[in-house]
C-alpha cells in the first residue's frame, strides 16, 4: 500500500489553531510567572473504557506525528491572536518561533489499551507540551473510537471483508480519518476517495439506487453498468423487486457477475433467497454484499447467512454507540525550576468528586501466562521490574522534536490483529462486560 | 461578527474527493449509456428524527455552499483516479472541467425540520448532481446533529450563556464545524481557536488544572494567572480543596474576580456552597462557570442553582446521543431524455423492507394557527396551494452554479431562535416524544 506523495485535499497547512484558547492563556501566564520552561511530563490516558467494552484500540498515532510536525503559528494566525487579544505581545513572539523540541513515547498505533494505560507520554517544557493538548486529544479520541468499533466488527465478520462506507454520516474530514482508523481496526477498503488519495487505502464502489432510477428500466441500468464497469461489477438489486433484479442481473452479466448488493429488507432472509436464486441461475461464484445499517451485532447475526462481504457506514464512523473516547492529557510530573536537569516531581489533581489521576511518569507492561495470553495491564512509576522489562509497552515516537515513530499504515493494521489475538478469548465477545485485562498499579495511588 | 478574510487552517483547496467512489463509477456508466445529462432533481430529507427528538435543526448550509464552490478536480486528483483506475479516460476528461452549473433550493440554515422535510433540492444534470451527494450529506448530517443538541441545551440553559468546549472530543476539523453548528444552535462562544479564526465565533478560555499543578502552590498559580490575565479572569477552583481555593481566589484577585470555574463533583451542591462563600467574601459579582460532563439534562437540573454559565464538551460535539442525522440524498425526478426542457418524471425506490421515498419535486410549507404557532409541516408536489404560499419554506441557495444564499452566521443563529419560538411549546420539552409538528403530505405517497 503506497502513501501518495501529494497531500491534497486533506492536509491543512498548520495544526496550531486546533487548540483550545486556554492553552495559550496558560502559556502567557506561565511565561510571565517564569514557570513556562519547567520540564514537564503530560500523559494521555483514559479512566475507563466505554461502558461494556472489553478493550480499547489506539488509533491516530500517525496523525499525531503529522500534527506535531505541522504545529506552527503562521503570520496570519498570529495576527488573528493579536487582533482578538487572545494573548499579549511577548506570548505572540514566543509562539512565532514555536517548534516542539521535546519527546513523545507511546503505545504504537493498533495496540490495545485499558483503563489507566499511559497511551502517550509527552515530555518537554510546560510551554511546548501544554499547547499540544487539544489537537492530540482530538485525534486520539476520534480515531480510537472508530478503530474500536471497527475491531469489534472485524471480530464479528471473521474472514469476510468489511468495507467502510460512512463518509456521508460524519464530517467530511472526520470521514477521512475514520476510514484510516477503520483500516487500522481491520476493514479492508473504503468508499471514501479522499482516504484513498491521502492514505492509500483501497477504495471501492459501483452504484446506488439513483443509477437505477435514472434509467427507464432496471434492465437498462444493469446493461449500462455492465457495459461500463464489466461483468465483475456489483449490481444493486433492491430498487424494485429483488428476485426480478437478480434474474435480470445474471441474464445481463452472465454467471461471471461479480456480486450483487442488498441494501434493505431482512438481510438474513433475503441473503438466503438470493443465494439460492443465484446458484439456480448458475451464478455460483457471484458474491453477495450487504450494506443496510449494519453494526457488529447485525454482522454477527449474519454469520450463518450466505453473505460474502459487509459495507458499514453510520455505526462505524460514530463508534457504534461511543463516538469518542474519554482520553485526557494530564500533567503528571514537573520540575520545580527551569533547570532542564532538575528532578521531576509527580503531580496530580486531588479534589474530591472523581476525576482523580495517578501522579508520576509511568511505564506499562503486559505480562503473559504460559500459553502466551496476556494476564494484566501492569502500570508503575520509577524503574520497571526486571521480570516485566521484556513485556514493556510503548515505543519512542518523537525524539527531541524529530518524529521517529512513522510507519506504514499496514504496520498498525497488522499490529492490531496480533495485539487482539494476544488477549484472553473473552475479548472476542460482543456482549457487554468488564475489560478483559485488569489494570494493576505497582505504585500506590497518589 | 466578522468573517476573517484568510482561510487557513481549515479550508481545503478542493472538496471533490470527499466523495464516495460509486458517484464516479455511476457517472462513468451513465456517460457511456448516454443518460448522464438527463435533467435530474435530488432531494435531501430524513425519514425520521433521532428517537424521541421533537424537532431537527438545519445546520451546515453555508458550508455546503463553500463545498459546492470548491468542488473541482485538480490535476493531482485526476492522476490519482487514473492510476487507481477508478474511472476511464472519457470520465476523467469530463471531471477535469467539472463545475456545478445547476440550482439548489433549501431550508435556510438555522431553520427547524421534520421527517420528510425537503431540506435541500439539487437540480441539474444527473452527472453534475450525483457527484455532490457525499459531501453534501457529510456536512448536513454532521452539522445538523450538533446544532440539534446545541438547541436543546440552549432551551435548558435559558438566558445563561453556553460555551462550546468539545474540540478535544472530536476530529480536529469536525470540531471547527461543530463550534460553528453550536453557534447556530444557540451557543455564544467556543474554546476552539480555529473556529474563531475561520468563522469569527467569539473564543474563550483561561486555564486548566495543569496550570495549577505546574506551580508550587495553588496560590502561586492564581497569583500568576491574575497578574497576567487580570482580575476579570476565571480561576479554576477544584484542583485541591474547593473552599480553600475560593478563599485564595478572592484574596488574590479581590472581589472584582471575574469568575470561578468548577469542573468536578456534585455541581448542584458545590455551586451553592461556592456562591455562599463568594457572597460572604464580598465577591457578589463573581460568576460561577461549570463545565463537567454536561448535557441538556444536567444543564436543566442546574436551572435553580447559582450558576452563571455552562461549558459543554463531549455531549455537544457528539450530538448528545445522536452524533449524526439520517439525512439521505435521493433522486426524486428526472427527464426521460437529454433535452433540458423535457418534463420531469417522479421516481422513487419501490422495494419492500423500508427505506421508501416519496417521488417528485416537493414544496413545503408550515401553516400557523391564529396565535401564530406552527401547526404542521405540509409537503406536496406540483403547485403549492394559494393559502400556503406565504408560509412556504425554502430559499434559493445556488442559481445556475452561482451561490446566492450566503449570509453571515449570525443570521442563521437568529433564524433558529425565531424558528424554534414558532413551534408549539412542547418543542421546549427535553423528554422523549413525537415530533412537535406532524408531517402532512398533500400528495399521495408514490
Amino acid at each position: 500500500m503506497d502513501h501518495w506523495p501529494t497531500t491534497l485535499p486533506v492536509k491543512v497547512p498548520s495544526t496550531a489553531l486546533f487548540t483550545d484558547q486556554y492553552e495559550l492563556t496558560m502559556l502567557q501566564a506561565a511565561l510571565r510567572a517564569g514557570t513556562a520552561h519547567r520540564r514537564s511530563v503530560f500523559e494521555v490516558f483514559t479512566r475507563r473504557l466505554p461502558e461494556g467494552r472489553r478493550y480499547g484500540v489506539v488509533a491516530g498515532t500517525g496523525r499525531v506525528l503529522d500534527a506535531v510536525a505541522s504545529f506552527r503559528f503562521e503570520p496570519e494566525m498570529l495576527d488573528f491572536l493579536d487582533r482578538q487579544e487572545v494573548v499579549d505581545g511577548p506570548t505572540l513572539d514566543w509562539l512565532a518561533t514555536y517548534r516542539f523540541t521535546g519527546s513523545v513515547r507511546g503505545y504504537p498505533e493498533g495496540e490495545v489499551y485499558f483503563p489507566g494505560s499511559p497511551i502517550l507520554t509527552v515530555e518537554g517544557s510546560f510551554a511546548e507540551c501544554v499547547l499540544l493538548e487539544t489537537v492530540v486529544l482530538s485525534i486520539l479520541n476520534h480515531d480510537s473510537a472508530v478503530a474500536a468499533a471497527a475491531s469489534r466488527m472485524a471480530v464479528a465478520a471473521g474472514d469476510r471483508p468489511l468495507m467502510e462506507m460512512g463518509a456521508r454520516r460524519t464530517h467530511e474530514l472526520g470521514a477521512v480519518a475514520a476510514a484510516r482508523a477503520a483500516y487500522v481496526g481491520g476493514f479492508s477498503a473504503t468508499s471514501d476517495l479522499a482516504a484513498g488519495f491521502r492514505y492509500g487505502i483501497p477504495t471501492v464502489g459501483t452504484s446506488a439506487h439513483a443509477f437505477t432510477l435514472l434509467h427507464d428500466t432496471e434492465r437498462d441500468a444493469f446493461t449500462a453498468q455492465v457495459a461500463s464497469l464489466g461483468r465483475s461489477t456489483t449490481l444493486l438489486v433492491d430498487t424494485y423487486d429483488v428476485a426480478e433484479a437478480v434474474r435480470a442481473a445474471v441474464e445481463i452479466a452472465g454467471p461471471e457477475l461479480g456480486a450483487v448488493r442488498i441494501d434493505s429488507g431482512d438481510l438474513l432472509v433475503v441473503a438466503h433467497e438470493v443465494r439460492r436464486q443465484l446458484d439456480e441461475l448458475g451464478a455460483t461464484g457471484t458474491r453477495i454484499v450487504v450494506t443496510s445499517d449494519l453494526d457488529e451485532y447485525a454482522i454477527a447475526s449474519l454469520a450463518a447467512a450466505p453473505v460474502d462481504a459487509y459495507g458499514v457506514g453510520t455505526q462505524l464512523v460514530t463508534g457504534s454507540g461511543h463516538p469518542t473516547c474519554s482520553m485526557v492529557y494530564k500533567l503528571v510530573a514537573r520540575a520545580d525550576g527551569d533547570d532542564p536537569e532538575a528532578p521531576l516531581r509527580p503531580v496530580a489533581k486531588k479534589s474530591l468528586g472523581g476525576k482523580l489521576s495517578v501522579a508520576g511518569v509511568k511505564w506499562a507492561a503486559r505480562p503473559v501466562d504460559e500459553r502466551g495470553v496476556a494476564e494484566a495491564e501492569v502500570i508503575g512509576t520509577g524503574e520497571i521490574p526486571e521480570e516485566l522489562a521484556d513485556r514493556r509497552l510503548g515505543v519512542e515516537l518523537v525524539r527531541n522534536g524529530e518524529p521517529v515513530g512513522a510507519e506504514p499504515l499496514s504496520a498498525a493494521r497488522e499490529r492490531h490483529v496480533s495485539a487482539r489475538e494476544g488477549l484472553p478469548l473473552s475479548a472476542r465477545q460482543l456482549s457487554r462486560g468488564e475489560p478483559v485485562l485488569p489494570t494493576r498499579y505497582l505504585t500506590p495511588l497518589a
